[in-house]
This record gives C-alpha cells, sequence and structure tokens, in this order.
C-alpha cells in the first residue's frame, strides 16, 4: 500500500494510537518493531487537544513527531461506545463528550474536516454502527444510511483535496479516502453495501461492524462473503480485528489490513500472546518462573526478562510492567503479519495457516 | 568506585529504582542514558517480592535482567517515611507493612541477611532516621545509636561474607558495606558520627539525614563540615539529594555519589530540568509551542518531540508522558554530572559551578 508517508507492505497490522500515542511505548520502540503504520482515533483527537491545534501544527504527523503512515478512524465506532446521550439523525450524530459533557455534532462533512486536518495518510467515512446482535430491518436502514453517508463522506473529501473548502487547513495533500462496508451478519446487505459503496469511488475499502461479539466463525463467513465484491487491486481493511487466529483467518479471505487494541490493552492487563498460547503473568505459577514469556519470541521482553520478574513489576503496579508486555505483544503480532508475508511470497500460506490453527489457535483456547 | 558488577565513574548519579525497576523507563533506556549504577529500596523489595524469593532467582541483578552495578539503601527512611504503627528500641524497626498491615521487624543484621539475599554491590547499615529539625539532644541519642546499629551491621556482614551464616544465600560474594553518618545539622554531632562510623571500617561511607526539608545553605554546610572527617581514598555518598545545584554544590565539598526521586518522580508530575530552568509542561502556554523541552538537549525526547505534543500526553493521561519526561530528566541529571567529571579532568570545576550557578540555578528559582 502506497501512501504519502510512504510504502506499507501488506498483510499489515496498524498499532493502535488512540490519542497520538501509543499507549506505554514510544515512537521508537514502535520503528524498531517494525510497525509501518498506526491507527489514530479522529474523535478523541477531535476532543483533545482539538483538530485546529493540529492543523496548526502542521498536522498530526508534525504534532505526535512521527514520519511513518498514519490511518485516522471516522470517530463513528467511538460515538458508538463512549459519547453519552448520543441521537443520531440523517444529519449526523449529536452527542456529549465523555470528558467534558460539552455537546458535538459529527455529519460525514465535518468528520472528512476534521481528518483533512489531522493530515492521516488514510481517512475513513463517518459510518453508522448498530448494536450486535440487530435485526436484518434495522441493519438494512443503518447500511442505507452509511452509504448515503459515505456519498456526502466522499463529496466533501474530493472539495477538500481539489482545494475548493477555504476554511479547512488541509494538512496532507495526498490523504486517501477509505470507505466502509456494513451490512451486520447478513451477506445480502453486506453484497449491497459493498457495491453501493465500491460505486462512490473510494480509494480503498474496509469491512465494518465486525469483531463487535458475534461468534468467530460468522465473522470469517460475512470476510469471506464481502471480499469478493471489492476491487483486488486495492486493500482491504478488516476493522477492528481481532486475535491472531482472526487474523489469519481474515488473511485467508483476502484482508490485507488489520488494527485491534488486543495487543496493547492486553498487555496492560497482563496478558501475553506467545507461540503457545495466551500467558496471564500475574498468576502465581509465574512467581519463580525464570524462563522469558515466550522462549521462542525474539523481542526485547523476551531477551532480557524473567516471567518471575515481569510478574512481579505487574503486581507491584510498575509502568515499565505495561511497556515490557506491549513490546512484546506488538512484536507478537507484527511478526506474525511478518510470517504471513513470507508465506504468501513463498505460496505456502496455506501450510503456514494450517501449522497456526494446530499449534495456536488449539491451546488459545484451552489456556 | 569498583563494583563487584563493574567500574562507576564518579561523581555518579543512581538512578533511583525503588522496586527494582526505575519507573516509567526500561534498562535499555537506563544503559543508552549512561547509567552505571541503579539503586534499589530493601525495604520495598523486602515486603515484595521478597527477599528469599530474589535469593533463590540468583539475586536482584539476575531477578531484574540487570548487569551494572547495584546499591540498596537498607529501609530506614522507608520505615521512617513510609510505614504504618512503627517503634524503634534498641533492637530494631517494629512496623507493619503499608500493603498488607503485616507485622515485621528490621534490625541492623536481618538488613544485612536481606542485602545479601539481594547481593547488591552497595549494601548500606541500617541507621535511624529522625525528623527535621529536631533538637540537638534527640539527634545526639539517634546518631549514638546508630554508631551502635553501625556496628551490629558491620559484625554481621562480615559473617555473612566470611561464609559463617549458613542459613543465609549470599548472592553477590563482592558485595561491599557502607556506613552511614548522622547528626542533623550540627556539626559537632557530624564530626563524632563521623569518626566512629569510620573506625568500624566500612568499604565507604554515605551521609545520612539531609535533604529532609532544611535549607540548601545548612545543607552544604553540613555536608563541608563532614566530608573532612571521610578517607578521601573512598566513595562519599549523599544520601538522597537533590536538585541540579545541590548535585553541584555538594561536589564541591567533595561529594562523589548522589540518588535522588526528583528527576523521575517530578518528570511524572510534568516537570522536566532544563538548561533554561524548570519547565511545567502542563502550562497552557506551551500548548502550541513546537520547541522540545531543552533545545540544547540533545536526549530523544528533545530530539522527537515538541512541548505541545508532550503536554497533549500529560493532560490525555498516556503513560508515555511519563516515559518521555523521565528519560529527559534523567538525561539532564547524568548529563549534568558527566560534565561535571569532564571540568574535574580538566581542572575547571570551579569555572563550571560558577557558570552553572549563574546560569541555570538562578532561574530554577525564578520559575
Amino acid at each position: 500500500m502506497t501512501t504519502a508517508h510512504g510504502d506499507v507492505q501488506t498483510p499489515a497490522f496498524m498499532p493502535v494510537g488512540t490519542q497520538g500515542a501509543v499507549k506505554a511505548v514510544t515512537h521508537r520502540d514502535l520503528e524498531s518493531l517494525g510497525a509501518e503504520i498506526l491507527l489514530s482515533n479522529t474523535y478523541h483527537l477531535y476532543l483533545r487537544p482539538g483538530a485546529d491545534l493540529i492543523a496548526r501544527r502542521g498536522g498530526l504527523h508534525a504534532f505526535m513527531g512521527w514520519s511513518r503512515p498514519i490511518l485516522t478512524d471516522s470517530g463513528g465506532y467511538q460515538v458508538f461506545s463512549l459519547a453519552a446521550r448520543r441521537t443520531i439523525d440523517e444529519d449526523g450524530a449529536r452527542f456529549r463528550s465523555h470528558l467534558d459533557g460539552s455537546e458535538h455534532l459529527l455529519t460525514p462533512e465535518n468528520v472528512a474536516d476534521i481528518q483533512a486536518k489531522l493530515g492521516s495518510d488514510v481517512a475513513m467515512v463517518f459510518d453508522e454502527c448498530v448494536a450486535h446482535p440487530a435485526e436484518a430491518d434495522a441493519v438494512r436502514k443503518s447500511m442505507e444510511r452509511t452509504l448515503r453517508w459515505a456519498r456526502r463522506a466522499r463529496e466533501r473529501f474530493v472539495a477538500l483535496q481539489s482545494g475548493q473548502v477555504r476554511d479547512v487547513i488541509v494538512t496532507n495533500p495526498g490523504q486517501a479516502q477509505f470507505g466502509i462496508v456494513q451490512g451486520g451478519v447478513y451477506p445480502d446487505l453486506r453484497e449491497e453495501s459493498a457495491r453501493g459503496t465500491v460505486a462512490l469511488g473510494f480509494e480503498a475499502y474496509a469491512i465494518g461492524g465486525l469483531s463487535v461479539g458475534e461468534p468467530n466463525e460468522t465473522m470469517y463467513n460475512v470476510v469471506g462473503q464481502t471480499t469478493p465484491y471489492l476491487p483486488d487491486d486495492r486493500p482491504r481493511y478488516l476493522m477492528g480485528a481481532g486475535t491472531p487466529e482472526d487474523l489469519v483467518e481474515a488473511v485467508a479471505r483476502g484482508v490485507d489490513l488489520f488494527d485491534c487494541v488486543l495487543p496493547t490493552r492486553n498487555a496492560r492487563n497482563g496478558q501475553l500472546f506467545t507461540s503457545e498460547g495466551v500467558l496471564n503473568i500475574k498468576n502465581a505459577r509465574y512467581a519463580e518462573d525464570e524462563r522469558p514469556p515466550d522462549p521462542a519470541c525474539g523481542c526485547y521482553t523476551c531477551r532480557t526478562y524473567s516471567r518471575a520478574y515481569l510478574r512481579h513489576l505487574f503486581h507491584a503496579k510498575e509502568m515499565g510492567a505495561s511497556t515490557l508486555n506491549t513490546l512484546h505483544n506488538l512484536h507478537f503480532y507484527l511478526d506474525t503479519l511478518s510470517r504471513i508475508r513470507d508465506a504468501i511470497a513463498f505460496g505456502r500460506f496455506e501450510h503456514f495457516r494450517l501449522a497456526f490453527r494446530q499449534d495456536l489457535s488449539r491451546r488459545l483456547l484451552d489456556s
């Protein structure tokens, strides 16, 4: 994937930097882990420190001091999951900030504006999220609204990028905009959404509304039923997924791009992804365990620290616990994607997938 | 200073790793900042994860994964400042843990045992701390008790190191033990304490009971009145000090070793030490300030991040704020010591000291 701030080898995993920072690690950590692109959250940055402030500082890359690609989500999911007193109508979403209770309105147009100010390399359209499970009727209505919003978002994006919007600072003239396919777990709605979204002509496309509580197999099926309707010369992005197994299975179904808080959030809760399954570092059984979290892993944490020490740091509430666990989990995710890319290049992906499922997933379920 | 885990260039500053970790940074950060020795807290490690556990893991170096020198304090100050329901008699200090309320007794002998298990390169004797201000009479009583405790601690240390104590695992056969001079702000008591402590024959000596609220000039005077009684072929350690100015002034009076939580704790509170004075990163004036914290500084934080971004991270309660601020403050302290060593080597220390006072201290007081 080519962006205004450089290329991204796909399939790729994007560490999540919600507020313009990946929690508990620094940019140089991310660079040395091989992260080629970060995700940051439009909703959070809009509320604090504000898109205008970031635009005045030259955009999010300059503000953060991060020179590699950035994708910003649309804020739709955060409005759905975080904001208070949310009301959604055809215009957009009205809500109160989870920080200070202040009133806000996000629309397809002003979300495009905010992202133009942020200057991310990939801007996501503003979509409507529905709870899972939901009846086909409600999902259809929401999917159709998301389509209408996508048209408005695209028109605004084109106007912004062609310099027709005078009062918005466009900090990244090479920004791309991705459409989002909705439609819940209903194949016919997914097909309709995909066809409609592709017809609007975005730079690339994402699959939204999954990894929200549906069974794994349902997610894999929906992904497999949706990707055929998305152009195969453009990256396909599965939003918010998932476990290591989810990534492998989605790649098998044609997905190129992922983001998920799982490796970073679980790290802060003491849960480590390893080649032998999930390890809860807080468990008493590790109190005197001299082994690294994953003896097969080459990350800084595994090269330097024992389970016993990491358990001590966790129980002592040392910030270093979060940092070292996050370094490991991000390494595990980024390394898994790297091995997937190698397997694809050598025509051995199906072999890799089978071995991965057998080795890891079963133990993941056991632990 | 030569230790069982390598040499330390003096004068040196020891970052404080209370629970076996310097808060918010990793060992590789400390190594690349040039930290040659860490301080860790006997009191905290004794309570959690426990000295026996650490001894079974091969000592604190192996447990932490840190191969450079470590000094452990005696726990005296923590018993004084943290523990609940503390009662002190000639035997030692009885107290309840600040973690779980459990009852403990620390004595000169068992503190030496705990440190033998930890295997630090330098073990401090268990001393009694008095509040400041205190009358000469109370300070004399406490100083005399500290001297009696020092004799007991030394006897135990010699027995431990010569293999006469069967039930304690000595994890570092090259451990050194430092005595501690007390005596408050009273020159005659300091002299008496110094002479008595030196007579016991420790590997080196520390000045305790300062940096506890007395005026700067008082501290400088006491240091200047005490160091002449300490052997000049052994490092002299001023415990718990201090500001950058304190370090320069103490070096001028013959001090070689420092530890202080100021650079790390203040970093977590958003206070940065710079060549132009103290900078409170949370202030609104930095919201759009593109400059690094200290334009004259070469640390990772200053090379990469703006005040505006660091202020955002602080207000967004991102852990990265603590990490980046700590990296900067430790760099400032370690770099100041490095410049002091260079100045001494080139016979220009008095010139350095004068320039430092004029440049920095005045602005520190102004800010």
